[in-house]
């Protein structure tokens, strides 16, 4: 059940796989001093270990409650959160002029993952704070910033979004909830959206919702939907919250995990009108909320990694212990751990290099999404936002698919204890599930990557990825330790690069693409996986192959290379065997 | 939340998968003509559909009690259970000696799997009283016979077994509970036993426990396990419910499924002594637990079937119904429903291929255990027998990790709605969890399947399956119709063959084996499901191509050829790549 930051990991990654240092080095981020950077991971490693995982337990089992005054959040989460905002973790990576500390986003992708290792329930609230923040900044009035985004970058306040309705999920095109103009420039919203993460809760004294709804003379479909402000309580004069406003939560979810975290169905404007507050421009609000859309999925990915985290990090310690049984690899007398048997071990290792894998891929996006922010140099800034859209759907499917794997891993390791709650190795099982649907399904996820992404710059963007990969499987041939596994990972770069020729090429039936996309994506985090295990390894060798976590890097490579590496071939045959046709179809 | 038995999806599996008809048509079993084996299946059908399917839910959200008077089963349940014990369903294939029907152990997993479609922790329940019965007839003494099996063969009473200690789980080497001899030939038994499935309930007036324990002089280790009978009352003269036994519930688990079935805590002995009665000879136990271990692996295999194809029919009706965004596919007005999404009907049509697969190999050893019961020629029963144990840890393991994989795609498929509870495909995919653990872990069959099984007959058992696999490849290959799915299909069996002759070479480390258990196994299941697809797809266009059940049969067969059986290389290439070494060892 315990929880340590694997802080040190963490930096490695963030060093030697997304290059963190070169922010600093480079100009993009003076501030974000190797020395800064160390001493925040400590600092939120301590948080996260000390103060939040505690919480994760009794969110789970006594989880947010709707009460008579709104929703009450299990014991400890506001003292926690509380704590938290006022360490100033919420604004990290916030706008300076708001009073963030304007760090990389790649800083915060690490702690975030921390947060939602130590209670996935509890770190999904700040995501959504963070989003607005990012949809604030970019659309909002000034007099909006002035009034609501000090209090969302500290956290002192939160903020949601309200887009889910029960007709328009997937598809916002089919939205319902609705605004009116009213003469003062303000509007009254009118709706229920369902699936609110954080919708209500008591941890502050303010929430922000951000909800997307119609105006009367709005288009049809996703062209004439816009973007309110609709806070619960409207500020006074002194920008204290005054008056109740028109939106509340009229009931909270009874899910399969994350019971800390509330999910509300919202409703908006039942007693005469929720007051809102236009943000961007009348039906253009979808483009606002694709601001964050970035963000909002590396923070999702994150999770995956996190839980994925949690999960290797418990089941770990409970081979360790657990005797059964004598491993051909044991000496010693009696029974040994488990962790001593092949299979155990094995099952283990596909943890680890399944989080490394994935942890480095959302790493690359985030710095990536620094860079499209911070480059001084034009197309530099376009390349970065390139690479980060291409890598936005691998990151979020990728490590939310290997958080539900790694997870239910971690229960398979424990045995029958496993599947007894008190153990806690269903608990992460449970919470994982969500990541994989949320902030779009993987399975959009992979459309968006066949069918927005890869065209992108005409096929050049997915080019440069691959390039890279080459480059990198070219080191690893080239180093006289690990040229042993350049084949297998140059294999499963051959096998993402004919794939990519399949989805781009020209084509009459948009249906094999579409069919291919979750296989295909599969194949690109495999190859890009692979990249990220092999500069672990060499960056571990170079420093030192002896020292433990290092040797534990370059194992992690090998087993890499021979047990997941090779899956892409198989996987890349079939992503490019088109649409499986009608079956289905007799059964309509 | 419906159910509705695929009677005639198990049929064509049972006939042209497993070829029911010749079990009668050769004379094994005269009375099991079609028209009863038909009879049967709609019965059980409307049995489980109508009667076991509508008492999950409360199963799993009441669950079951522990209650002074005892463990007390969620409202419904003892009538259930009564109408289906009193309509002989128990003792479909029990020993016609004690009232059973001695109809096939396959028709008999064809009934199993749809109670356990119908509720998971209802069909658990007899799964072990069938057990019960199996050991009984086995090594039983006349009297213990007399006395016990009729009730256990109808089901008036329910039989369970205590194997777990909190120290002996996977190694019962490690049992501690230990039998003392008395006088009158009975013996006094004392220990704790854990995870006891159905170890108290209140469905039946008795419950007969088989318990495996130490007498004071056993050798130490697994051959000074003795196996005792344990009734929780001791019957009467009139073989009737009488003195009250030192036998015990203390407790019941707090699982992550299946909340239906009571796993209890079992204390015998803390009251002076469990009367126990020996079963077989002492010290050989767990000899005569082996007796029906095929049959309990092979039951709890038909549970990752069966909570699959629950999972699979919940996901289509949510397919059909929920209706977001235009597919390509969509001819009509406004937004198609969502099976119409190239990517939904994929993961449909994976759900539907890996049940048939599973379901299709599952059934093969349950004729193979009918074959080496009954043929009359002994080669023949050998051979069955090898086929039978060869087959048990891949049906065991491969059905009940798609039963996980598809229980994870049914959340998937219905997004958001999958998180929630009361949709209920949440719970199939918390129940599915524990069938990859218990009756052997799967890691633990695929090790029994590279060690004890692929060495039979050294090495000609695997090999004549693999035989029999390239004869139906080869009938693929000279089919018009399908002759394109021959390739891959034939890819598949022959990196079984590869990694097979690596398994069975001559190798100092045992570790590089015990490490590529897992893929290999997978590789086995995913060579031997295609056979398996490729049956039905070749019977279908035999009979009728255009009949839309069999519509879906072919393209299952091709989605398989595409999507699943190109897995197989890789996983063979992993298989074969020994021991990845000592990473973990630093992190000891």
């Amino acid at each position: 059940m315990t929880y340590q930051a694997p802080v040190s990991d963490i930096a490695f990654s963030l060093r030697h796989v997304a290059d963190m240092d070169a922010l600093q080095s480079e100009g993009l981020f003076p501030d974000a001093t190797p020395d800064l950077v160390d001493t925040i991971l400590e600092e939120a490693g301590h948080f996260a270990t000390d103060r939040i995982a505690p919480l994760n337990r009794e969110g789970d089992r006594i989880g947010a409650r709707l009460e008579q005054q709104g929703v009450v959040t299990a014991p400890g989460w506001r003292e926690v959160y509380a704590d938290w905002s006022g360490g100033g973790w919420n604004g990290l990576a916030g706008p300076v002029d708001f009073g963030g500390q304007g760090l990389p986003l790649l800083l915060n992708a690490a702690c975030l993952e921390m947060w939602n290792s130590a209670s996935m329930a509890f770190g999904i609230g700040p995501v959504l704070t963070m989003g607005a923040v990012e949809a604030l900044a970019a659309h909002a009035t000034p007099e909006l910033r002035e009034t609501y985004l000090a209090k969302l970058v500290s956290g002192e306040w939160t903020g949601t979004m309200n887009l889910t309705e029960p007709q328009a999920g997937s598809d916002l095109a089919a939205l319902r909830s609705r605004a009116e103009r009213r003469d003062d420039g303000s509007y009254r919203i009118f709706g229920q959206k369902i699936f609110i993460t954080y919708g209500d809760h008591d941890l502050t004294p303010n929430i922000v919702h951000l909800v997307l709804a119609r105006l009367p003379d709005a288009p049809a479909g996703t062209r004439g939907i816009s973007l309110f402000l609709v806070p619960k309580y409207l500020p006074d004069a002194e920008g204290n919250p005054g008056r109740r406003n028109d939106a509340f939560c009229s009931g909270i979810e009874h899910k399969l995990g994350i019971h800390g975290s509330p999910t509300c169905v919202m409703v908006f404007g039942d007693e005469g009108g929720a007051v809102g507050y236009l943000v961007g421009e009348e039906h253009k609000g979808l483009a606002c909320m694709f601001t964050m859309m970035n963000n909002a999925r590396l923070a999702v990915g994150l999770q995956g990694v996190a839980i994925a985290d949690r999960a290797y990090q418990q089941a770990l310690a409970y081979a360790r212990e657990r005797r059964q049984g004598r491993s051909p690899l044991w000496q010693n007398g009696g029974m040994s751990p488990i962790i001593e048997h092949p299979d155990i071990r094995r099952m283990l290792l596909e943890m680890r290099a399944k989080i490394v894998a994935a942890r480095g891929i959302s790493y690359l996006l985030a710095a990536a999404i620094d860079r499209s922010h911070h480059e001084t140099d034009v197309d530099r800034r376009r390349q970065a936002a390139n690479r980060a859209a291409l890598l936005t759907p691998v990151a979020k499917a990728f490590s939310t698919d290997i958080g539900n794997e790694v997870a239910s891993l971690g229960v398979q390791v424990h045995g029958g204890m496993g599947y007894i709650e008190e153990t806690g190795a269903a608990q992460h099982f449970r919470d994982a599930r969500i990541a994989a649907i949320y902030e779009g399904t993987n399975g959009i996820q992979a459309i968006d990557l066949v069918t927005r992404k890869l065209p992108l710059e005409g096929g050049d963007v997915i080019g440069d990825f691959i390039a890279e990969l080459r480059a990198t499987v070219a080191t690893v041939a080239a180093s006289e330790r690990f040229a042993s596994l350049a084949p297998s990972l140059g294999r499963s770069v051959n096998a993402l690069e004919r794939a990519t020729a399949y989805m781009l090429a020209p084509r009459e039936r948009p249906e094999d693409v579409l069919t291919g996309a979750t296989p295909y994506l599969r194949v690109f985090a495999i190859a890009a996986g692979g990249a990220v295990v092999a500069k672990e390894a060499l960056a571990a060798a170079a420093i030192d192959p002896h020292e433990p976590a290092n040797r534990l890097r370059i194992d992690t490579a090998h087993f890499y290379a021979t047990q997941i590496s090779p899956q892409a071939e198989g996987l890349a045959e079939s992503a490019v065997s088109g649409y499986v046709a009608a079956g289905l179809e007799t059964v309509l």
